[in-house]
């Protein structure tokens, strides 16, 4: 059992809410954090969500997200930088330091893994500087390999650290996220890898739950639902030295369908019955 | 481009044909290996099976599936080592010297990747000399981690090669299908470890492609449709010594819509194409 202390709400778990809701309802439940998404930011405006949340005493744990680096195209490249550079300046201005990473997918038409992968390391060297100076650091989230074609070529801790490495851990770091790695039995080790290396930049909690719904996108389990044992996950990430923010980040259509301010509350609930 | 003589036609990618249809299209179109499935095996019976296909002059190249060893129950344990060892049996009858093993997922309840896995090694343990006696290798299969928790906790080929190197090579050894391991950079070496050891028992062939459909299982793409260069992994099988039969095994609900004869010329088409 633990307290909600840690815990933080990710937007994309309760999208019904509007950002005004969801801070309110944040404050009746007694949680302090919240990982936003840039989408519901920009229709709600970056600084007058700045302030809602500063007015609120909300810290903003994460902002989700940029990536889509893979891209061969120099033009669509060119947009993507842009647009990244624009998400690290969406972050410093909600004042959090972290800014998640979905690396992208295979270009149309191509069958080349480590070229998609390569060119994230040429994108991330442009951008880690680009996010340093605006007090932002960028983590690469490797999402389950089921995504790798379409949505991100980095599928595993060890390949999210191969690229973080090659810069500064206050420039790239990772996600760790328990629906994408929790299959994979090498993951804890990596997870002492990026802890050794000060490279956790957020830890966040989604449990695994089939049958998985066409598209597989929004499939995720609430916590206590499914097959991860998330104690077994957070003590992993604290024996590598995390004391951060847990976010819980679900992907759910039916969840979606509930009220969202009872679905707060029940993945409040959760997070204190799962968590240590 | 390659001709058929190393072409296997896995029975579940045309299974709307009946045996005698597909030992019939085989003979028309030139192929000359099967894969075959028990359950329209026993269907039909298994020594009329092994007439049917020795009379035909057609090489059984493997026999699908063992598997599901990871119950905790002693009683759900038994039946499972005794359907096993009935499958050993089948696929001596027939003449393939290859058991496929799809290996289990999570009991009911359970979050315990590393036991459930432990159980499947307990059972190869048993199995593996029996299949010994019978002529008959088992071929672990590690499948896609998108099937971890229902279907197969052996979700790498490093994970299939960690179990399988506890037993002799010609007890145990390893399914390689590009379906299940094209995302992963570590399966070039994992395959090469593999060779070294004599473990390919045998290789598969699909192509990975999107939106996966619900349930995820019956989405695979027919050859050169998706993002699996075969080519690349031929190559990889082939550098560690592989000299055997390649299957194509395609689960895919659109396509089994289709005539079963066509397809399966198709796929003959296909897999010239897009081998070398």
């Amino acid at each position: 059992m633990s307290d909600l202390s840690r815990f933080s709400i990710n937007q994309m778990t309760v999208k019904q809410l509007s950002l005004p809701e969801l801070v309110d309802a944040c404050d009746g439940l007694g949680v302090r954090n919240v990982g936003l998404w840039r989408e519901p930011v920009r229709s709600h405006g970056v600084e007058a969500t700045a302030k809602l949340v500063r007015d609120a005493g909300l810290t903003v744990t994460t902002l989700c997200r940029g990536g889509f680096l893979t891209a061969i195209d120099p033009k669509e490249r060119a947009r993507a930088l842009a647009d990244n550079r624009r998400a690290v300046e969406e972050a410093a201005t909600l004042g959090t330091d972290t800014l998640v990473l979905v690396s992208g997918g295979l270009p149309a038409g191509s069958k080349d893994l480590h070229g998609a992968r390569e060119r994230i390391a040429d994108a991330l060297a442009e951008l880690g500087p680009y996010a340093e100076q605006h007090g932002v650091k960028l983590a690469i989230e490797p999402l389950h390999p089921m995504f790798a074609s379409d949505r991100c070529v980095v599928s595993t801790l060890t390949q999210a650290l191969d690229l973080a490495e090659r810069f500064p851990a206050h420039q790239v770091g990772v996600t760790v996220d328990t629906y994408h790695i929790w299959w994979d039995d090498r993951a804890p080790e990596q997870i002492a890898r990026a802890g050794a290396g000060g490279r956790i930049h957020t830890f966040q909690l989604a449990d695994w739950i089939t049958p998985l719904p066409e598209g597989v996108l929004n499939g995720r389990g609430q916590i206590g639902d499914g097959s991860v044992d998330m104690r077994e996950w957070q003590g992993y990430v604290e024996a590598a030295g995390y004391t951060g923010a847990i976010e819980v980040e679900l992907f759910n259509e039916e969840l979606w369908a509930r009220d969202g301010r009872e679905l707060l509350a029940e993945t409040a609930r959760r997070f204190v019955e799962h968590t240590r």
